[in-house]
C-alpha cells in the first residue's frame, strides 16, 4: 500500500539533530550535543519521598483521569509563584498545565494558525518549536538574532510586509541555540511593535531560572497590559524533563481554544507527575533548590568557558560569553562548510550542532554551532573542546 | 485584542458532554456519564511498590528525558503481550508509546489527513476522537452503526461516494457509546472493502481486555496482512487513565510520520509511568490482574442490568445487553427530545449522556442515552436507574 501523507508532515523531516544524536549514541563519542540537565540537578530523593507518599496515601487521585485545563493546586502554586516573582499573569490571563512546554507550542499554533500563516521568530532558534510551527504548515520568517535580541529594524519590516502574521516567537533568556539574553529595552520595543500590528508574542521561557551572573530581566509577559502575551513555561530544567510538564500563562479566550484542543490531544497531562510538582513547590525549599541549581550550572558553565578560552584559536573559533542557560554559541569564520566541519568532529569523536540546524532554512548557510556544557562530565567537556579546538587549527 | 483562532478551532466547540460534567460535579447527583475505571480496578499497592523501587533505584533513568518512540522494555513487552495474545503485528509494522490512546488520533490525523479530507466514522461514535478528528477539519461521515456493527453498504456506499477518505475509524469491541462489538464476519468485511478502496482503518480497542461473557472476536488488526490497519491501544481501563499511557501498532512507514508529529507535539510521554507500566506488565501477574478486572466489571455490568430490568419499562426504555466494556445504550421512543429528557434527569439528580452527543452532528435527532456503571457505587447506580425509569414513566 501506498500511504499518502498530510501536506503538513510531507514538508516535515526528522531534525538534523536527530541524525547527529545517532553518532552521539557511540559511547566512545564526547557528545556536547545534547540539552538534558545535569544529573546532579534532580532532587531524586525529594521527588520518592513525595511520590511514595502520594501513591500510598491517595493513589486513586493520582492514578484516576484528571482535568484538562491541569491539576487545580498545581495550577494555583504555578500563578502564585510566576506572580509573586516576576509580576506575570493579570486578571485577563489563565494558567493551564501542559504536557511539557512543546505542547504550549503545539497548541497555539492549533488554536490560532491556519496553514499558510506565517510565525516570526529569532533565527537561530529552537529546532523544537520550529518543527511544531511547521507540522501545522505555518510559514516560518526568521529575524536575525543580535547579541541583545532581535533586530528591529527587521522585525518591523516582516510585521509590515508578511502576510497574517499570527505571532512572534522569542526565547527571552539564554535563547536556544544562541545564548543571547533579549535586553529590557529590546523586550519593550518588541511589545510594542507587537502592539501596534496586532500581533501576538510567544514568550518561551525555560531557561529563565538557569541566570549564573548579571541582573534577571523582567519577562515580556511581565508588561503585558494588553493581553498580547502568551508565556510558556516548564518544569523540565527545574525539576525533570522525564516528567513533561510545562504550562501556559495567556489572556482566557486564547487558553480556552488550547484547551479544546489539548482535550483532542491527550485528553489531560499525567497526573503523579502534577501532584508530584505541586508538593515539591509548596512543602520542600522550591527557592532553595533553584539556588543549588544555578550553582551547579554557574562551576559548569564557567568550567566551559574556561576551557573554550585555553583550547580555541579566536580568530578560528569565537564564542558568546553566556549568563545562564545551557548552551554556547561558537562561531567560525564567515563561509566555513558548517556541517562538513561537524563531520569531522565526528570523526575525531566530539558531537556538536551545526548551526544551520537551528535556521528556518536548513540549507542556509551558518558559520556557528551548539555546544552543551550540561551534559558531559568535566572530563568529557574538556576532552570534546581541546578536540574542537585541534580540529579548528588543523582545518580552518 | 480580537482575537484571530485558526480555522479547524473555530468550528470545535466544548463537547456537550463537558456541560453534563457541571452537574456532574454536584455531589447530590448521581452521575452516570463518566467513564472513569472503578476505584477498585486500580492495582495501587504494585503501582507503589515498583515506582517506589523505581525512583530509589534508578531515579535518573525516570526523570531525566527519553526516547520520542517510547521506553524501549515498554515497547517490547507490549508487543509481545500483543503478538503473543492476539496475533498483532508484523514484520512491516513498528510500536511506539503514545501519551493514552487519544494522542494515535490526533497523531494519525495530523499525519495522514488534509484538511476537507474525509474520516469515516460509526454513528453514534467516540467523542473524544470525533474532537480529534475535527481539530484537523476532517470533513466526519457518520455509517450507522447496527447491533454487529457498521451497516456495509452505507459503508461501501461512502467509500464509493466521499472524497479523499483517508481512514475509517471504528472502536472493535464494547464500541462507547453503544456497546456494540463487530462480528468477525463484519471485520473481516470491513477490511476487505478497506483494501479494495485503499483506505486505512483505525481500529480503536480500549475495552478489549474488559470482556466479561462470550468469546474473544480477533481483531481486525490480526488479519492485516496488507499493512492497512492502524491498531490503537490503551492503558486507560487496565492500568491507570491518569497515567495517560497508550500505543500504536502500525505500518512503519506511518508510524515514523507519527513520531515526528509526537516530537513536536510533546517531545515524549510521561517516562515514569512508562516504567512502571513496563514493570507491571513483566514482573507481576498481568494476566491476573486482568482476569480480577473481568470479574470486577462483570459484577458491576451484570448488578446494572439487573436494575435495568427491574426500574425500566421496556416499551418506555430499552438497552442492549453487553457482553464487556463501561457503557450501556438505551433507547427511548423515536422522537423524544433527548437533550430535553436529559435535562429533566438531572432536575431529578441522576446524569446521562444524551446520545446525540456522539453523533457526527450534534444538532441531529437521536433517541439514545448513555449510562456508565463502573464509576458509581451500587447504591448510586439503583438510584439513578430507579429515577430514570420512574421519570420515563412519568413523561414518555
Amino acid at each position: 500500500m501506498e500511504y499518502i501523507v498530510s501536506d503538513r508532515v510531507s514538508t516535515l523531516k526528522p531534525s538534523a539533530i536527530r541524525e547527529i544524536f545517532k553518532y552521539a549514541a557511540d559511547p566512545t563519542v564526547v557528545s556536547l550535543s545534547a540539552g538534558n540537565p545535569a544529573p546532579e540537578a534532580f532532587p531524586t530523593e525529594a521527588i520518592a519521598d513525595i511520590s511514595d507518599r502520594i501513591l500510598r496515601e491517595n493513589p486513586i487521585a493520582a492514578l484516576q483521569y484528571g482535568f484538562t485545563e491541569g491539576y487545580p493546586p498545581l495550577r494555583e502554586a504555578v500563578g502564585d509563584f510566576m506572580k509573586n516573582e516576576y509580576n506575570v499573569g493579570r486578571d485577563f490571563d489563565d494558567l493551564i498545565i501542559t504536557s511539557g512546554a512543546q505542547q504550549v507550542m503545539d497548541l497555539l499554533t492549533k488554536s490560532m494558525v491556519n496553514e499558510g500563516d506565517t510565525v516570526i521568530c529569532e533565527a537561530p532558534s529552537f529546532i523544537g518549536s520550529l518543527n511544531s510551527f511547521r507540522s501545522y504548515n505555518a510559514r516560518l520568517c526568521g529575524i536575525p538574532l543580535e547579541s541583545d535580541g532581535m533586530n528591529l529594524e527587521a522585525l518591523e519590516n516582516a510585521l509590515r510586509n508578511e502576510k497574517n502574521v499570527r505571532f512572534i516567537y522569542m526565547i527571552s533568556n539564554f535563547q536556544n541555540p544562541s545564548g543571547v539574553t533579549t535586553s529590557l529595552e529590546k523586550r519593550r520595543a518588541i511589545y510594542e511593535l507587537a502592539k501596534k500590528y496586532g500581533v501576538l508574542i510567544l514568550e518561551d521561557n525555560p531557561y529563565g531560572e538557569l541566570r549564573i551572573s548579571g541582573e534577571n530581566v523582567p519577562p515580556v509577559k511581565s508588561f503585558d497590559e494588553d493581553g498580547i502575551v502568551v508565556y510558556a513555561g516548564s518544569f523540565s530544567k527545574i525539576l525533570s524533563p522525564g516528567m513533561r510538564l510545562g504550562y501556559v500563562i495567556a489572556p482566557k479566550p486564547v487558553v480556552q481554544k488550547m484547551v479544546v484542543c489539548k482535550q483532542g490531544e491527550d485528553v489531560h497531562t499525567n497526573v503523579w507527575a502534577q501532584m508530584v510538582a505541586h508538593k515539591f513547590m509548596t512543602e520542600y525549599d522550591f527557592k532553595g533548590h533553584l539556588e543549588k541549581l544555578r550553582e551547579i550550572y554557574k562551576k559548569k558553565a564557567s568550567f566551559c568557558m574556561e576551557l573554550l578560552d585555553k583550547y580555541l584559536v579566536p580568530n578560528k573559533i569565537s564564542y558568546q560569553k553566556i549568563e545562564g542557560g545551557l548552551f554556547i554559541w561558537c562561531r567560525l569564520p564567515d563561509g566555513v562548510d558548517m556541517p562538513d566541519f561537524c563531520k569531522q568532529a565526528v570523526l575525531r569523536k566530539v558531537c556538536v550542532v551545526p548551526g544551520n540546524a537551528f535556521l528556518t532554512d536548513e540549507s542556509e548557510q551558518c558559520s556557528s554551532f551548539r555546544i552543551n556544557f550540561s551534559t558531559p562530565t568535566d572530563e568529557q567537556l574538556e576532552k570534546g573542546i581541546r578536540i574542537l579546538g585541534e580540529l579548528a587549527k588543523e582545518i580552518l
